[in-house]
């Protein structure tokens, strides 16, 4: 079995408020061909102590993975550091000149020596380009180790790993495959989860078994490994679809699709559009619906009405409703489902109307109340929950909750 | 000035799924009585690495502290590990046994031999009793060098840290105390801001100056070292306000206030009201305004237009216009602000039409195009801008910009 290392590259990472993310991505990509990562470094924009961990990393693994470190700037040392280890030079490539100058022109921003810096490429080097940003990665082959160096942000180094890195590792590591599959599954705790599947899951010690507490739901991680991939997403298969038909409706989605995703899907079908109307969410329901390519098909529009006043202009919500029983009521989201609804002429509207906190909670109505609504042809209703947590969570929650409430309806 | 270094210990760090944060807390802890922290390793429970990790440590760092890996299973070998390094033997204490045995069977469980190796301390160290735990930590000095062993658990290791290695290590750092300040900056590349302070920053090896590319952003970290916390600060405080000069009103917060608090405050101040018209961002601009607690004082709604119709239903933008000019257009664009602003009655609305992809580009349109409207009572304009990314990248980038453009029209 091969071993990779990784090495986070970055001053930032070595403070109280950043620390390195990137390598959970990484490993799970390597796991999946089979590679186990064995050491991973955080060190700073320190070219001596760079310098010591590179090598280090070229002594003791088969892969070395470093992220970071090669942006523009005076401490973005990496590419530097690399090419001395390595023992190459460092090398203008003009072609990448020509597209970071393309690319930074292009936003209305000036061209500047620093730029230049990030189109020097060790000599004998592979240049992995980067379509989302203007630092390219680096890709090298020395004594049979692999060194690949990319840049920090996830949105630019996972595409360029995807594409450049893994079919190499997927090469390399020939043998052992490994298939893995997620089961996300809404409106269930987790350890009611674990309750309903561990008497199924101890059974197998392969696939292993894990389960993921996260921000949309809970996440059931099951990876098997196999001496070829057939045989590995049999194994994987057989349990996925076990867990699958003891959690029954839960699960909403096997093959890694979002909950957004989902309901897209099943509204597309169905040609159905939904509009949403929202208080404390803030307009994240819509965010998220929105944050699926085409969704215009089915998601018409919005409004954030994050005042009283703004109930009534923007939804129709009677003054007097809110005046007698309060904005963070059932009777109000009804209304505010209803009235996007109509104002939009969707055939679903949803609402959301609570106290996300910190402040204004009471004894009727504490921090984390949240009335979802949900209006189509067939009519009209309304769900209560207390959901736990700060700010942000309660949003989240009140967010995934919606959509769930709407999956759930509109079951196949 | 004293260096540090954290080894994190266990295998489940080396997995997908699992991240260290024992390191964050330890650094804030660190820092805070001026000693920086210049490497981070994550290693697994494999013996040979680990030796190897120590012994690297102990080479170039002042200040080593370990956490994980002294639990009672027979991967926990940290202690044994540690005590080949320092040259150490391993014998039993008896307190600690005693101590161990008496939780253990308080709590109903039996003793295992497992359990006794917890009391195995290396001769010469001293033992950091653990009040919440079975695992004590380690303490010992050699060759002036310090090396802690902390539990893993944060609840286990933090008031250990606090109470037996604070108060050594603010005796050892005599004196030293670290300041740090974050300048943020939005509308100028990483680049250009740099070649910008670059020549200030230079001149000063104290404060030390990073740069990072964020989501929202630049940031630009100083960290400032001292006799005393009042004369870091003062250090800090120098540089900053330089820089700041230097920026103009491209540095928008100083005390790390995020933009949309920064707006906040503003409107407040100002007793101004906002609301957004969204199409492309879908909701996010709202979305990130009210994340700040108290965003109902200033923030009073949105409309998320997703198709032409909405525009007109919702907005009041005459269907003749977007047939002219098409949705994504800078007449579109102000008509949606407008049409915001006054359907909410708020001073400013604010307003996002463009093009996220990833399909339905043309020449004339391409994929990243974004018109940003503005409507006030002095008037209405709008602002284009070609961004580039993934749907993800340009929605984000047009918010902040859109942001970034109220916070300038309406500076102190």
């Amino acid at each position: 079995m091969l071993n990779a290392e990784i090495l986070a590259i970055g001053s930032e990472l070595l403070t109280p408020h950043r620390t390195d993310t990137n390598s959970l991505w990484l490993t799970e990509r390597l796991n999946s061909v089979g590679i186990a990562v064995k050491l991973k470094t955080v060190v700073g924009d320190d070219e001596a102590r760079m310098e010591e961990s590179l090598r280090d990393a070229l002594r003791r693994s088969d892969i070395i993975i470093s992220t970071g470190g090669l942006g523009p700037t005076e401490d973005d040392i990496t590419r530097k550091v690399f090419a001395r280890v390595t023992g190459c030079t460092l090398t203008m490539d003009y072609d990448v000149l020509a597209e970071i100058r393309q690319r930074i022109t292009s936003r209305g921003y000036e061209m500047t020596p620093n730029n230049e810096r990030q189109a020097l490429i060790p000599r004998g080097a592979m240049v992995l380009p980067n379509p989302n940003g203007t630092a390219p990665g680096i890709r090298m082959e020395q004594d049979g180790k692999l060194i690949v160096l990319l840049p920090g942000p996830p949105r630019e180094n996972q595409p360029m790993f995807d594409d450049y890195v893994m079919p190499l590792l997927e090469k390399r590591s020939r043998g052992i495959r490994i298939a893995t599959r997620v089961l996300k599954a809404a409106g269930i705790g987790e350890s009611q989860l674990d309750d309903k599947i561990a008497p199924i899951y101890k059974q197998y010690s392969n696939p292993t078994t894990t389960i993921l507490f996260t921000e949309a739901g809970v996440e059931i991680h099951l990876t098997a490994t196999a001496e070829s991939t057939a045989r590995a997403e049999e194994l994987v298969e057989e349990l996925a679809d076990l867990l699958e038909e003891k959690l029954e409706n839960y699960v909403y989605s096997t093959r890694g699709e979002s909950l957004e995703e989902v309901i897209g899907q099943r509204l597309l079908l169905r040609r159905y559009t939904i509009a949403t109307a929202e208080s404390c969410t803030g307009g994240l329901i819509a965010q998220r619906i929105t944050e699926v390519p085409g969704a215009s098909e089915y998601f018409v529009g919005s409004v954030v009405s994050y005042t009283n006043e703004m109930k009534t202009r923007l939804l129709g919500v009677e003054a007097e409703l809110i005046e007698e029983h309060g904005a963070v009521s059932g009777i109000v989201a009804e209304a505010m489902a209803q009235g996007i609804k109509e104002r939009t002429g969707a055939t679903i509207g949803v609402s959301v109307t609570g106290l996300a906190g910190p402040g204004g909670g009471t004894d009727a109505v504490p921090v984390g109340t949240v009335y979802i609504g949900l209006a189509d042809d067939v009519g009209v209703s309304n769900k209560r929950l207390v959901l736990p947590g700060d700010r942000y969570l309660i949003r989240w929650r009140a967010s995934t909750i919606a959509l769930e409430m709407v999956r759930r309806r509109y079951l196949l």
